[in-house]
């Protein structure tokens, strides 16, 4: 009996396939992609004899992985990349970072810098990125050129920048293009409230209401050095975390980002409401923040996602240096080789990051129904062999430079390690340009 | 007045030059190369007037650095890469690597390995190599064949292995075979008792007569674990940095692996005996042996080198990313983010490792009368971009993948990211045999 292939836009055969929902590596299996989704995940020889795809890309020496969910970044600060090294969190940001984006931060340096963040992290085979910065409509558009899924932050200060003057005036313009957009299928939008030491108590009430109202998540830098938390406790006679859960603010819909010093009694309050934590690993070493204890947050249930962060502080928008990182401190700071195995740092930075983002049913994994985010690692260079596990290689040996394609619900985006769209002249000319502008401020 | 042009073997202009000694970069500069050394470094312009170069290298958008020295490996382990995560170092040893070793390890074994380091190890910019392991003559015959530059163990045991019987039958062949190499130009020798544990006090006695009389380097893992101090106290009423002081060992031609943990009346004794440390933070986290303290060593004046450990506890053979992280933890564990600021990183991996080999006046550093170990580094990616300080890119956005050129000695090994000898292929199959019958070892 034979039956007629099926119609399909796009059938992806891969050496190994590491799906992560459901935990399995796959061998020489593929992928049906239909209307921008994951039809079928089923043996190669299968479905060349199921489907009559419109394009076929076979990966002979690759791990076909899901896109990578970045749950912590400041995308525009790309210019800033390198700008500011060697200093402690609040002297970075109140003698570098703050003044020069008082004088330079605008729309247009929003734009410029998101793109440059948006090509280095497409290629490292990121899809999806949670972002707080300012004007969140420029980062809109430059996301949508790359053809990049995006959760833009409705970020929120007490002090005024260029953006916005107060803390209403953050959260009104925030509102206001995330209604502008609210067609844009790859857009999404979060509650950016900076963190507890620039945002009162009533702005924290009004972002909870809204994250209600409007079923958004809160995302939020917290506990991050233990300046911060000392601070806290003289000005409100509480720690941060605990102020936060006062408010209300911790729940399923809570990201915090960092949470590098935490006492078990406040890892346990995590557990217990269900929050997420954005873990930056790089980030917190190069400023000197500490460790986050990630294995006891893994241990206790929590949901912790991977971050960048920004790269005035990483200095690289990369994730797989990021889950190499995290194993690799895990291991070292709990004084045991067996925590945080390959697969689950896999996790980390893929499905636990749509989770937090509330996308858990959208993204973050290679199983049928959800959205067509994907990423190919060739494994196949001789810094890659032998390779005895995929998954472990993915996490200890391969860099994001083992990166070939990349596609965003179905769309490619990656192409043989060459951005669409290829033309990046305009780019390289406008970081220049850029890159001057910033130099005489600094040298100032 | 014109003078005639001098006749010179290469001339490479790159738009930064990294020279570490002295430490500044140089913009526009140029590196006159003849007989394999460097003649000057000097302004391109002037340089384009004054020599009259048999091959001229232009590097637009890069920065040109010493080759890096790879102050510990096990470089045929590479073999193994990946074979053994998620244990802690004495189960890695015992379970998986000994047998492994045990079922496998020969001269061919060796040969095989070598080559598939020397070629990773090339293409990220790494020059020279500090190795211990077996069959050391199969090892010289892999590095002559890529023209890198390789400073080998006699390695030394007390117990029988696939290459010796016994602490004198290892150091025997070992000196055999650096008598029969003692014309390799770029091939030198150190002495390799593998560890206090495994070596007694009588072979550490032999082994520091032989340093003495033949002036050689000694290279020892030290203090990697608790568990290894511990079981040296109980067994020895002493440490066992402290037994090998009280042997005579510790001193400038004294290699210290590791030295993860360490009191402070330690970290003196190594300071006033000149002991060189070999750091190799990615093997000490895998493996969660712990922290080093490097920035309490590089105050005390300790010259500290940058290892990758062998490709089974690390899983690459990556000094880009060592530096990276060795910058990252200094500043994470102390809590004071400028700590080891890049050029001191970029140091450890050029030239503090050469002076640990004694050879720290034949390279390590972009200084006329040096030997031509030299590695272009691009920074022309959009990932790299904007660039405010070519050194702080080269340790926290770089990586291996930028490295586009490699000389040893003048000679160039890796041109356009393509290893010399360009024909890999007979590698690959040889690699893709040994994973099989390792794979046998490991599943049965």
């Amino acid at each position: 009996m034979t039956t007629t292939p099926e119609a399909i836009d796009l059938l992806i055969e891969a050496r190994w396939i590491a799906a992560v929902a459901p935990d399995v590596v796959l061998k020489n299996h593929a992928v049906a992609i239909r209307d921008g989704r994951i039809l079928a995940v089923l043996p190669g020889s299968e479905a060349r004899q199921r489907y009559l795809p419109d394009q076929r890309v076979t990966l002979e020496d690759h791990v076909l992985i899901p896109g990578l969910v970045n749950l912590h970044t400041h995308a525009a600060m790309s210019l800033m990349r390198g700008m500011a090294d060697d200093l402690p969190l609040h002297d970075w940001l109140q003698k570098r970072i703050w003044p020069a984006e008082a004088a330079h931060v605008s729309a247009q340096f929003v734009y410029d810098g998101t793109r440059l963040a948006c090509a280095e992290m497409l290629k490292g085979g990121i899809t999806c990125f949670n972002d707080m910065y300012f004007f969140p409509e420029a980062a809109a558009t430059a996301a949508r050129e790359y053809g990049m899924r995006a959760t833009l932050g409705i970020t929120t200060l007490e002090f005024p920048t260029t953006y916005a003057s107060d803390a209403d005036d953050y959260l009104n313009k925030g509102l206001a293009v995330r209604e502008k957009l609210l067609n844009q299928p790859l857009i999404n939008f979060c509650l950016a409230p900076h963190a507890p030491y620039t945002v009162s108590d009533g702005t924290f009430e009004r972002v909870l209401t809204l994250s209600e109202q409007l079923n958004l998540p809160i995302h939020c830098h917290i506990h991050e050095t233990r300046q911060e938390i000392e601070d806290g406790q003289r000005q409100n006679g509480l720690a941060p975390l605990e102020r936060l859960h006062q408010l209300g603010l911790l729940g399923p819909s809570f990201i915090g980002v960092h949470a590098v010093h935490l006492s078990e009694g406040e890892l346990q309050l995590l557990a217990e409401t269900g929050s997420s934590i954005a873990h930056c690993p790089t980030s917190n070493l190069k400023l000197a923040s500490g460790f986050a204890p990630v294995a006891r947050m893994r241990q206790l249930g929590i949901n912790v996602g991977l971050g960048t962060d920004g790269a005035a502080s990483n200095n690289r928008l990369d994730l797989f240096g990021e889950m190499r990182l995290a194993a690799l401190l895990a291991k070292g700071s709990t004084g045991d080789a067996s925590v945080l195995p390959a697969n689950e740092v896999l996790r980390m930075a893929t499905l636990n990051g749509a989770i937090a983002l509330g996308l858990g049913d959208e993204i973050g994994s290679i199983t049928p129904g959800k959205a067509a985010d994907l990423c190919a690692v060739s494994l196949g260079a001789i810094e890659s062999k032998p390779c005895f596990d995929p998954v472990s290689h993915l996490v200890h040996v391969a860099g994001r430079e083992c990166v070939t394609h990349v596609w965003v619900a179905g769309k490619c985006c990656v192409d043989h390690k060459t951005l669409h769209p290829a033309d990046q002249n305009d780019l390289e000319s406008t970081i220049a340009l850029w890159q001057n502008r910033l130099e005489v401020r600094w040298e100032a």
